[in-house]
């Protein structure tokens, strides 16, 4: 398919030379605005509260849109722990009938600017982070990040997560409610800046960024009037998970991500985002589309002894909005302590970030790479250039067991699949006449 | 002087040989000993109440022994603004008045077991820490770190300084004592193993290890009975000063250091110290001596805005202690954001860093620097190494105004002076009849 298009640029090169000027200034455009973005996280609702389209009887779920019967084990044990928590079923059993008999409706987070984690589950009454765009206002959500153990984004569900989740709401959410207003909001580009000259490239690694965050807010959250026992459980929760920034990071690259959709003629890729059945990505010019294909395994990720491959589930999350930002896996020579997972040193995370220099449109300043002179963090994938060059996506992320709720199993880096991008040009052909 | 050694070596070479070996296993056994040091941070106390020989009448001093008489202006300045907060002058000419008619001693820091940085000022009640190597049993003691502005470590004193000395005798210090017991010690090297791989390379750059040290001390901190306001101001104190985990990092350096010293037939170096008008280093084989030349200027360092090289005291502080084990200017690779104080980018970075690895004997693996796949850093100065390939210690320095008490008005990198080393050499060689 891609060769029939290619054939057509060779062969009517005047329309695909006027085609291309018109795509590469749509693009620009796209990258301003993209840039433009100016996330801060001003404050902490109820799922119900805030997020559009949100019902009583809605989960909000990572990914690309999917039905019940396709839905990955992690990710349904995820969903039926969530209904569990919000009392819509008091079992297993009855939470998967619900979900059997749409008794509760199952919607893509990216659906209702709203982006998490892993199975990235929302259910009404959890607390949310509500991250704003000062630029143009707009809104994104997100869950705070439940950390280690048995937890929803990781599929894992027992008495303990339970326990836990009702902390989150009752303690956890009205609290960082009135540090979040105590601060005065808390600027989520100003801490990965500082991240990324720390050693995270703020997807798999976000160890330098939780320590900032946590410094903006040991100030307000001892300051409020709050018993100490309370601000210290707060202060050790967040203390505790060196991952806890990553949900604040994802609203930010969605904000920014956001702001380039829709733009006519731009093949800008808005979101990559998986289910942990499907990989889907959306593009500028092509409005609420998903272009889906199967999501691939982690094939060469670093698992916990005991595990491999075959235990983990195929990939999921909404957090490959990272890398549609330039971050995580495109900005992997930043953090040397993740070249492992390149299955290298130093070097071959170097190799990646440069790779994914040629599928993208421009270099981000916001966040210089520190070994590479502070050049910026490749960003703005370009449909054409992945399926000219065949070069991947290359997205940091964790694996889960795909059957028996164990939770994470591993941590790799997964190429995004080929498939979707194809499917993406082929659709922009169509519709703007390029393969005509 | 150096020639002639060589020459010997090459007439006399059984004797080399044999020597050569001798040295060897002595600097062996030297780096055994600095590697098996593990300094915590313990206590916090008085400087009178736990330094050795510290006395009421006792002014100590970065680097190496001087008289008033030459004595740079900087350090004069904070001597005797030591003095007005110690009460025992009213003003600054009483303060020169008694410092001219030997009224007060002045002695250097690595003389009681001490380091300071800069001016390295300590004065019988300032609140010291305490740092012991929980291997040996031995203390190291320093300052807790007077942040920015007018500040005594950088020469300046005005009355903000007398406010903020008392503050941090009445407060600061009492309140880390509970804290630090609290904490039940907090580990040096863990956390500078852990801002080496966030950007620090635990000199001029500290910001992640500071934030580390937050993060080890928040829980007590607000745990103990305290009022809110002050464990805040406690907080705030240390929060907005990204170098105040330095003088710990010149504790632990110190102790490592000090673990090596006096091991017959070692040659290597022990301390490398500056009083801004002397530089000087001190030898394992070669006891307490120090061996001086005069102190550099930072002639490539960045200027504030109005300074240049010309309004720089040479310079000064014992904080040369931290490359002596191999960190900041040593390991400068890993703090890719130090680069343009190399004259350079990261590569300029990186070739220092390997540079430091032919004048030292080891690679520390403690401390990996994450962009050289996690080499150790280079530690153990070799006189002999420095004399023969004539590459000079590389060592991360501020700049702190000559004459005006303007405080600091630079950074950048300075090389210890060869005299140094040859002279070390040459009484190395005298001593162990090597050119007999």
């Amino acid at each position: 398919m891609v060769t029939e298009i290619r054939m057509q640029g060779k062969t009517e090169s005047g329309l695909v030379n006027y085609l291309g000027k018109r795509i590469n200034e749509a693009n620009r455009t796209g990258i301003e605005r993209i840039l433009s973005v100016e996330p801060v996280l001003v404050d902490v609702s109820t799922a119900l509260n805030v997020i559009p389209d949100m019902t009583p009887n809605t989960i909000l779920h990572a990914g690309p849109p999917i039905e019940w019967e396709r839905v990955c084990d992690p990710m349904k044990r995820a969903v039926r722990g969530a209904l569990i928590f919000e009392g819509l079923a008091s079992d297993d059993r009855e939470a998967e009938g619900l979900m059997k008999t749409n008794g509760v409706k199952l919607s893509p987070n990216h659906h209702h600017d709203a982006v998490g984690p892993m199975t990235g589950i929302i259910s009404p009454s959890m607390p949310v982070i509500v991250t704003k765009d000062l630029m143009s206002g707009k809104m994104v959500y997100s869950t705070f990040n439940e950390g280690g153990g048995k937890v929803l984004w990781f599929g894992a569900f027992g008495s303990e997560t339970l326990e836990r989740l009702r902390w989150m709401r009752d303690v956890l959410g009205p609290v960082m409610k009135r540090v979040v207003e105590k601060a005065g909001g808390i600027s989520v580009w100003n801490i990965l800046a500082q991240g990324i000259q720390m050693g995270d490239e703020c997807h798999n690694r976000h160890a330098a960024s939780t320590n900032i965050f946590l410094k903006s807010i040991i100030e307000p959250l001892f300051s409020i009037d709050l018993s100490r026992d309370t601000a210290l459980q707060v202060y050790r929760f967040i203390a505790g998970n060196s991952h806890f920034f990553l949900n604040m990071t994802m609203t930010g690259c969605k904000l920014a991500m956001d702001a380039a959709r829709d733009i006519e003629d731009s093949t800008i890729v808005t979101a990559m985002s998986r289910n942990g059945t499907d990989f889907g990505i959306r593009v500028s010019g092509l409005g609420d589309n998903w272009f889906v294909s199967p999501s691939p395994l982690l094939l060469d990720a670093l698992y916990n002894p005991g595990y491999g491959p075959d235990d983990g589930a195929p990939d999921i999350g909404d957090s490959a909005i990272i890398e549609t930002m330039g971050l995580g896996g495109f900005a992997i020579a930043a953090a040397p302590a993740m070249a492992s997972f390149a299955g290298g040193g130093f070097q071959e995370a170097v190799g990646i970030t440069k790779q994914m220099g040629l599928i993208t449109i421009t270099k981000n300043s916001k966040f210089g790479v520190p070994a590479l002179d502070f050049e910026g963090t490749p960003m703005g994938i370009d449909i054409r250039k992945v399926v000219e060059t065949e070069i991947l996506p290359s997205i940091d992320s964790a694996v889960i067991h795909k059957a028996t709720g164990a939770g994470q199993i591993g941590a790799g880096i997964v190429k995004a699949p080929y498939e979707c991008f194809a499917q993406a040009l082929m659709a922009f052909g169509k519709k703007y006449d390029l393969a005509a």
